[in-house]
């Protein structure tokens, strides 16, 4: 199936990544629609159409679906009720109700990784407090907690370093199915990004040197410092993913890299994601056209690398001190988000450094 | 005055430069709102508001006055009553109804350029056939006849090779006021495009050398081939008109380069420009964002050129071949247009043939 230009693309989302894949998807003249709870949200002031209804909204989703000729996510929290609400239409649901359900859970994603031949840190899931006993002396006391739903952006984790009262721990998580995994000490993140298309088509990208800063991405930074072997290996694995995964569209993976080079994946996102927000500006295809691209049935574009840059994220009330505080250098993007919250990614730029080594 | 990120951004007219610009404006979190008689528009689907109405409706024009921050053009011929409208309301209008009125006719046109120092072809202001008739002999019979007004892509014009009887001519141009410029031999026809900010702040793009087809531009390409010495002259005249205007925008203006590299001003665009369409891909800053800057009086972007491209215009059913007959080296954009009409502009690619010299 190959859209033509004009056909309708349907968004799960009305956030920023929502916002640039409408966007991204007007440039090459299709049509958008975004499906929200929410009036105001970013995506839906650049999309042509907005049904505003819940993600358990069965027959607003039926409606929506079928006025769009596919539909996408821009976040992979949707209700697996909703996703196969939408395929049960018959309109084309690209990535698909399978990799959200993986994604949606850690330890299924974890799993999944590893029967991909894809090395994960060792982990335990964890389903009430004396499974999270166990799992911490496995640990040998030192690791990180996450809830196995439902946390992005550092939120639903805690770090043990060792003497926690798993009771206590329990409780303090909420009770929920958690996943342990063991502490890491790794040197630097890095995150692979891959677009494959409709009929297994790959185009990749080089992958990016990240900068967390209280589980929140900060800065992206290409050239990674990663060597060619790491390089490859980076890229390897996310397509080794996407193919596993039957994966239609863009989809990233984050690695730790250890002393000596060894990577170990933390986690995936079955979307365009925010470690990938210099491609559009370094590269001859970013991520949003990619993935409009890939769900569309096009060909991909070419996604080598023009320029050096670094991604800074500009979150709360970094925001206000746009556009004074401005650098010539820059590539600003700003989402169009009303206030200026502590801990609200509000844009980004991108520094472009110079010209690619080729 | 500096906008605020979420100011409100107004574009009279809904085509594709209104599109590209709400785009650009949305890119930088600005809200738009497009006004335009058309349900259908390109720009209408990308902006958050649209106010359906036509260019001499006091009433809707002042309420979409009322409900912006700034009021924009993408169309040079908005009627004088509908600048002086929204000015009236107290909303800035930028570049302001003055620069639209002399870009409007081609006899304050050409004397406007001539008075700011900018070389032109010879040329006579006719009104009735008698006029005519004296000024085809003063260019020895070869010219162009364009009509003072309405003129675009080539449309309202007539070449005159000599021999025609003033007359016909007459009434074949429907008897309306008209410019006969004198036939000038040239090797190739250039355009230069500026951005000059609120503060009078100047950001200039390279020259592109142009082509046109039956009057309308194909393709525009750059390095143009002009030495140093021309592309300075050819900038220096772009800033030069952009001051006289007490221009805030993107302008644009088209030179015919003769044997020996005397530069001749043709006509300008008090607008983002077709010959400017490969800014965004293969400079720091594109024309839509420097236009939206500009009139936002925010600080202007770097607009040094990082490729060389060349930018081509897709026209009527060429759009059908696509996205098939592509090729990965294109970056490409469609404008949402419905029909492949001949001769309408559908969109556009732009080739990366390489780093730009430095």
């Amino acid at each position: 199936m190959t859209l033509s230009a004009g056909s309708r693309i349907g968004i799960l989302g009305g956030g920023q990544l929502g916002r640039m894949l409408a966007m991204a998807a007007a440039r090459l003249g299709f049509d958008t629609a975004i499906y929200c709870p929410h009036g105001e949200a970013p995506a839906v002031r650049v999309a042509s159409r907005h049904w505003q209804a819940s993600y358990d909204d069965v027959g607003a989703l039926r409606d929506f679906a079928a006025a769009c000729d596919v539909v996408t996510v821009e976040f992979e929290n949707v209700p697996a009720g909703a996703a196969e609400c939408i395929e049960a239409i018959g309109t084309a649901f690209r990535p698909g109700a399978s990799a959200l359900a993986i994604a949606q859970d850690r330890a299924r994603e974890k799993q999944f990784l590893q029967d991909a031949g894809i090395a994960v840190a060792p982990w335990h899931a964890v389903d009430g407090p004396g499974e999270l006993a166990s799992a911490i002396r496995a640990v040998n006391g030192r690791g990180v907690l996450k809830t196995r739903r439902e946390g992005y952006d550092g939120k639903g984790q805690m770090r043990l370093h060792g003497g926690e009262d798993p009771g206590e721990v329990w409780q303090a998580m909420g009770a929920r199915p958690c996943v342990l995994e063991a502490w890491v000490e790794f040197e630097m993140e890095v995150s692979g990004l891959v677009a494959r298309g409709c009929d297994g088509e790959i185009a990749s990208w080089e992958p990016s040197r990240n900068l967390h800063v209280d589980g929140m991405l900060r800065r992206a930074h290409v050239p990674s410092g990663l060597d060619a072997r790491m390089r490859a290996e980076v890229q390897s694995a996310v397509i080794a993913l996407a193919e596993a995964l039957d994966f239609i569209g863009v989809l990233a993976l984050e690695f730790f890299v250890l002393p000596g080079g060894r990577l170990l994946a933390n986690e995936f996102a079955p979307r365009v994601h925010n470690s990938g927000h210099w491609t559009p500006e370094a590269c001859m295809t970013g991520q949003f056209e990619n993935h409009i691209r890939a769900i569309s049935g096009w060909p991909l574009g070419e996604t080598r690398r023009l320029l050096d840059v670094e991604m800074i994220n500009i979150i709360g009330e970094e925001a206000l001190r746009l556009p004074t505080d401005y650098d010539r250098s820059l590539a600003l993007t700003l989402y169009g988000k009303g206030e200026a919250r502590p801990g609200r990614k509000m844009g980004h730029y991108v520094r472009r450094l110079g010209p690619a080594a080729l």
